[in-house]
């Protein structure tokens, strides 16, 4: 059996109204064209570029081996020796993995799509630590594949070849939180769920949500700039995340970690470690403002005809909802129809060509609960939407949510899945899907369509 | 009569909760210490730093020149000769001003507390203009001072000595402005308040409101990442600009000006000249995201007796108008005094040593009218309040603003003004006041407080 062994690529295009990210399961057997295979891939390398030699297979797969056009030349990387090994032991007592059996998890992505050869994965707890080993790798020309949560969807968190695995998973500490300011400081591998629950505790929520929060890092979600579930509310991390802390490839610890709401000294440098996707250095620590959490928050489930009135319902509930609107997703009746057969999940609702998730979150319930129904109400009269439940009870609202944080899920059930994540101007990005339908015919199983819509602040 | 000739530093220390702006009136012929020449002063250089031999005086004032040991060295950069202004004005014919009556409001700030000696002043209208001049201008080794709207209050935007004034003054167009998303894209050199009277009519506002909205061009606004009076609400200029585009000091345009609401697609360098002051490029057209323009906005007027009850208030209203909160500034009973004596303004509540002004901005006006009634009866059952007024007409709503947004004006016709912008927690952040008035006793005439609050995001 054949496999998809290149990355999926990000396409972003004219931008503007509506995010829509677009799956389609291939066909077994069947490949699609070969991607970009470098990118956001290498994380953090030691000043040269990495190489690689023999990359490709679908994880778990024996087909046939990529054409040499489709994989990256393997560069000229030194190669890890029985010394070394002695030196990561040294620094990483009992960190130092080798076990090929403890390496796989880490060697494969979150999508089984890509698999790297590592034989060395490294664990270390502290700032200091990475710094140590970074230094060592510089020196000795070692290629280093940064990894927090593995849950990345485009292959950039399991190495090419055998570049050495830098996991944060054990750097996963709070170190401060200030519970009159709202700013949560922590090491970069504290899993995005656990700060969550830390906050919630302390009537805080995190300013960004993701379907992968259980397992995703804080340190991963900067270096990617993550956008997610809230980015409608409360914005971009660069605009949430006050200070970063990173060791840069030669060892270096670059301390931006200030947790000034406004800091006007100097340039402001960390914002070029949000997205840098590993390449700049590995950030270590992060300083998040956190806004209080709601006191109120409700969650509707709607089905509508057409991606048109889709598109009515968003711009209604912007101007009905406005402040208390924090996150607006969709799903087509493909993306449910695999809920269904995989996972088990029921529609709610009535069956529909489209689905949507609202969410508000306020600081008044009555009043939250009467904007909602107001606008429900004027978006039944207008016909924008056939059907639809709403939920306040916090079962209820992750049982909705889930409907739309789990397709991804959902979709690898199904088979190979190629993913594009583009941004297209509103009223043409599910064209984009139907075209793709038409455009594969029988080489993909499915083609589906779901995403968020994040126009303006609100 | 001698003059303050050092500018006003930035000081900022530990932060967190409360970021307070103090002023104090020196007496006239006091001299207070000298401060940093450098830093954000020198705006876009050719290169290499720049070089200056006489600043000092007070603007207009006749007193002894500075000691050597204050002013800051002239380096070697070039002397504008009769081919240069030959080039100027062939780029910019009619736009190349040399009478000294018409450099002279170019050559002093808006405080009137420094005075540069430059005898250029270029207007271009057009980034490639802006282009030509700069390559030229580093090929000379010829100094530039980028200015907008000089309403700068710490000497940033004045030449030290010669260096060629740029102003952006006419470089004043929309680019455009997309109704759907609220993205406006527009030359540097628009006044704010233009730009809001612009998107008002198109159901949108500025994410960002300042006391000099008059004069103040958004391409300084993002130079310098002000702040300003609805940071509370729409964060930071990091957050809020999407997209800047800037030439650099060797005439080379550098494109950033996507309109993107999350790119992703290499590292984000537009957050490098977002408070950068013109030292890596002058800003020429930026786009920005603009929030819905409020269907409901209230502002409240409260005095509070001690400054422990106005944190207080503050923690009050964050809780009880939540995401509705727009803006939380104060002043005290000098500041008030000041306005009385030098602008007429009369104070509308009874006398207090301590002053808030609260704005909301939501959708519905019914349920913002009943969040700040609730919090209103509760400040006063609590005493944290002694005296207060609400305001939703337009006109009223502008007559308290004033209250605040003139404090720096009247602080200019009490005497030369030193000012400090310094952010501190909020337990000890007034303390800095009392502890100033103390320290300085009759060197200054008055030593005043008031800023913004801006914790976190509700």
């Amino acid at each position: 059996m054949a496999g998809i062994f290149q990355r999926a690529s990000k396409l972003r295009t004219a931008l503007r109204c509506l995010s829509l990210r677009c799956s389609l399961s291939s066909t077994a057997g069947t490949r699609l064209s070969p991607a970009d295979p470098y990118g956001p891939f290498l994380s953090c390398l030691s000043s040269v570029p990495s190489v690689v030699s023999a990359r490709g297979l679908h994880a778990g797969a024996d087909g046939p081996e990529p054409s040499p056009a489709a994989a990256p030349e393997r560069r000229s990387f030194s190669r890890v020796t029985p010394e070394d090994l002695a030196f990561f032991r040294k620094v990483l007592p009992g960190r130092t993995i080798t076990d090929p059996d403890l390496l796989e998890s880490s060697n494969v992505d979150w999508l089984r799509s890509v698999r790297g050869s590592s034989e060395v994965l490294l664990r270390p707890q502290t700032t200091e630590e990475v710094s140590q080993i970074l230094s060592y790798c510089n020196s000795r020309n070692l290629a280093i594949n940064t990894q927090g949560g593995n849950t990345g969807l485009v292959s950039g968190s399991v190495p090419v070849y055998d570049e050495i695995i830098l996991s944060t998973a054990l750097m996963n500490n709070v170190l401060s939180f200030d519970s009159i300011s709202g700013i949560l400081t922590c090491q970069a591998g504290c899993v995005l769920e656990n700060l969550s629950l830390y906050l919630e505790d302390r009537d805080y929520i995190m300013p960004l949500d993701l379907g992968s929060k259980g397992s995703c890092h804080i340190g991963g979600n900067v270096a990617t700039n993550a956008g997610g579930l809230r980015l409608l509310r409360y914005g971009s991390l660069h605009g949430t995340v006050l200070g970063v802390e990173v060791v840069l490839a030669d060892g270096r610890v670059l301390d931006c970690l200030t947790t000034l709401r406004k800091d006007n000294t100097g340039y402001d440098l960390k914002h070029l470690f949000i997205g840098s996707e590993g390449t700049l250095g590995v950030i270590t620590a992060v300083s998040v403002l956190c806004p209080r959490k709601p006191k109120s928050v409700n969650v509707v489930f709607l089905g509508c005809e057409t991606f048109e009135q889709l598109l009515q319902t968003f711009q209604l509930c912007r101007g009905m909802l406005g402040e208390i609107l924090s996150a607006f997703e969709f799903l087509d009746s493909e993306c449910m129809r695999l809920l269904n057969t995989h996972l088990k999940i029921s529609n709610p609702i009535s069956d529909c060509p489209f689905y949507v998730v609202i969410e508000t979150s306020g600081s008044d319930a009555t009043h939250d609960g009467e904007k909602l129904h107001n606008f429900l109400e004027e978006a039944m009269t207008s016909s924008f939407i056939a059907d639809g439940t709403v939920a306040t009870e916090d079962s209820k609202i992750k049982a909705l949510w889930s409907l739309r944080e789990r397709v991804t899920e959902a979709l690898t059930h199904e088979g190979y899945t190629y993913k594009y994540d583009v941004s297209l101007p509103v009223d043409r990005i599910y064209q984009m899907v139907t075209d793709m339908r038409e455009h594969l015919g029988d080489r993909a199983k499915s083609v589906v369509g779901y995403g968020h819509a994040m126009v303006t602040s609100t």
